[in-house]
């Protein structure tokens, strides 16, 4: 008899946007397997459990997915409780389906905890709604990174189609995002914002337009950024420019217990 | 100096499927404002605060939120804390954005607390990823209810183009949903799955296609359910109905203490 793999989501960074099904599952952990991104103050949460990074960057060849998949078996065959943790929701961009099919082909039970993904912390952050009636309707995720075979630029069509857009896993790949999207006719004074750190301390947001998706992309400092795109940020980018414009200081946080606020700019 | 208002998202109706943020907060609130849709095991988290149904059922006059917004403001020059509890996450199809506005056009403060949103929950509990390498790199949340003045199936475009389709507040429209997306020329062969009451006791999954999605819509209870088409749902379909086949008795749910777990079929 094995243990229970969980796929759990670890949320968009902020320990406190882990779920309590999440913080209680990594408190009954054996061992948790977790991505490059989780940070530390999630994992402090598994404080009995042995911890293994699998951290796999992209780029990397694909048979590291076929390694993390075996580690996960190995561990339910000795473990009663392992958490695969990802950063984020492990449905959106996770590659859970590997994981599930592989697990579920060595009978071992699998179950997955939702998480809060980086576009839904992104708007908090903000404090825009993705979706507006009379604006937005619809909001595509997707992301322009592809596995080998699969062909360029399929995603455009997405980005066209839908009202709002969120890009995962673009800010690299800025200047190739901006140059398909006005190439397929998008225009180029389309409201861009990238959130940048979305629910951390340092998070910060950087306003723009698709036009500029380039240099906007070059301020950021590297961290896991998330480029959102649509008429639902055009007043939000006039706002920020106007409160940029009224202040030489550095902008207020107004920090509060429950973490990051809305701060003024940043 | 007014309270803070907090736009929480109560995530898909779980009680532990809250954020540790959003469960915090509900514990401090002096007041929650909950929409229709929260179930009372969330609303337990809020022992000591004044609880007020804001539940707008769509169709109603747009003076509800109105309402809703004066409401707020009020308990926020009154009270120090106070949480909006909105089913799933505050930014998505959740008219946060009307409630923003008015609030800081009052100069009141809002934070918002992003959650899991029913499309994230319902994957979990299908077990199927949204994004899939080499067949699912876009994902659509739309809508097909619109607003006065809104045009109809504007969303159909956005469906036709993204890889995997969630359709919120659609179980209703279930015909009209796919004569559009039929007349469009989406293949009536394409996957779909509706969950009902995801991440509860009583989730059903309901399995068929693009043609046969009105039957499908007829099957459910009248819960909170989540339309998914796309092609990463073929395999589940198939294993579902196969399970169907070879089981004369009733699904066999494997409950754990994580809440529920994915059942062999329901």
């Amino acid at each position: 008899m094995s243990g229970t793999v969980y796929l759990v989501g670890a949320g968009p960074g902020a320990a406190d946007l882990l779920t309590l099904r999440a913080a209680r599952l990594l408190g009954d952990a054996d061992i948790v397997f977790y991505d490059a991104l989780v940070p530390d103050e999630v994992l402090f949460l598994s404080k009995n459990s042995i911890k293994v990074k699998v951290g796999k960057r992209s780029g990397r060849l694909s048979t590291a997915q076929n390694f993390i998949n075996k580690q996960l078996a190995d561990a339910a065959r000795k473990y009663k409780v392992v958490v695969r943790l990802k950063g984020g929701d492990p449905m959106l961009f996770g590659r859970a389906h590997e994981e599930i099919a592989y697990l579920e082909k060595q009978r071992i039970r699998v179950e997955v905890v939702p998480g809060v993904t980086a576009a839904l912390a992104a708007s908090a952050e903000l404090g825009v709604s993705l979706t507006r009636r009379g604006l937005s309707r619809s909001v595509v995720f997707l992301t322009p990174r592809r596995g080998a075979g699969e062909r360029p630029n399929e995603w455009v069509r997405a980005a066209l189609a839908a009202d709002t857009v969120a890009i995962y896993m673009g800010a690299g790949e800025a200047k190739a995002i901006s140059s398909a999207l006005l190439e397929a006719g998008k225009p180029g004074a389309t409201p861009v914002v990238m959130v940048e750190n979305a629910s951390l301390a340092d998070a910060r947001r950087l306003f723009g337009t698709l036009g500029t998706l380039e240099s906007v992309a070059a301020k950021s400092s590297g961290g896991p950024a998330l480029i959102l795109l649509g008429e639902v940020y055009r007043a939000s980018a006039i706002i920020d420019a106007w409160r940029d414009a009224q202040s030489f200081s550095s902008p207020t946080v107004r920090a509060t217990r429950t973490g990051r606020a809305r701060s003024s700019s940043s």
